[in-house]
């Protein structure tokens, strides 16, 4: 049976300029996750140079270091998160949770008695554009 | 002052097929207040083509009907929304309304202490790409 769904873009800006996203999140939780920016780029399916420029474009637009870099050893460099990337990642997944849990409940308090519309469908393609 | 400011973007999907966004709503909002689609369109600056385009594809998502329209007459016809078009309407603008709440209130208690980073920039352009 088909039904109703509701669904929501998330993100945060700073002075006007994009800071987080749904999206933008992932890619850091990634990095935390691989320890390589370059992982986390591959795994997103993106470019290693875009997502670097996700990067710096977040750490330019909040004035802050979001990951940082250790060149060298065995493993030829690691990269992690700042202290204020990780809190930034985990404020942000909190606060993602919380609003999934909100689109739930309005949800289902103001729209699923939609779900059943009940009425056959019109016949659009003979229909008079109105006025 | 620069400051956060959480930003979202609410869309309602049927059986997988988009059906109700925030910009949808206020087109049909708009033809309730002006009686005319070509009116409502101008006001958001589409076209009249483009604006019935997206009626109908609502329409033939929903399987509804949610604009009807009266040919003739003095003012050269005059088009309204159906009883489930209002209903949608309205009960998609209660949704609306309680997710904006929902998110200033997710925002103030999981981001808000984000507020003051407190850190100075830091250079980024002379940062090495990292792994």
């Amino acid at each position: 049976m088909e039904c109703f769904t509701p669904r929501q873009k998330l993100w945060l800006e700073y002075g006007g300029r994009l800071v987080m996203s749904d999206y933008r999140v992932r890619l850091l939780e990634l990095v935390a996750e691989s320890g390589s920016l370059a992982h986390a780029a591959s795994e997103l399916g993106l470019s290693y140079r875009r997502a670097w420029g996700k990067v710096k474009e977040m750490e330019a637009n909040l004035g802050l270091a979001l990951v940082q870099s250790e060149v060298g050893g065995a493993g030829g460099g690691h990269t992690t998160l700042t202290p204020e990337g990780h809190q930034l990642v985990q404020a942000y997944r909190r606060y993602q949770a919380r609003m999934e849990e909100a689109m739930q409940r309005a949800f289902a308090e103001e729209l699923s008695g939609l779900n059943a519309p009940g009425l056959p469908a019109p016949s659009f393609e003979a229909r008079t554009p109105p006025s």
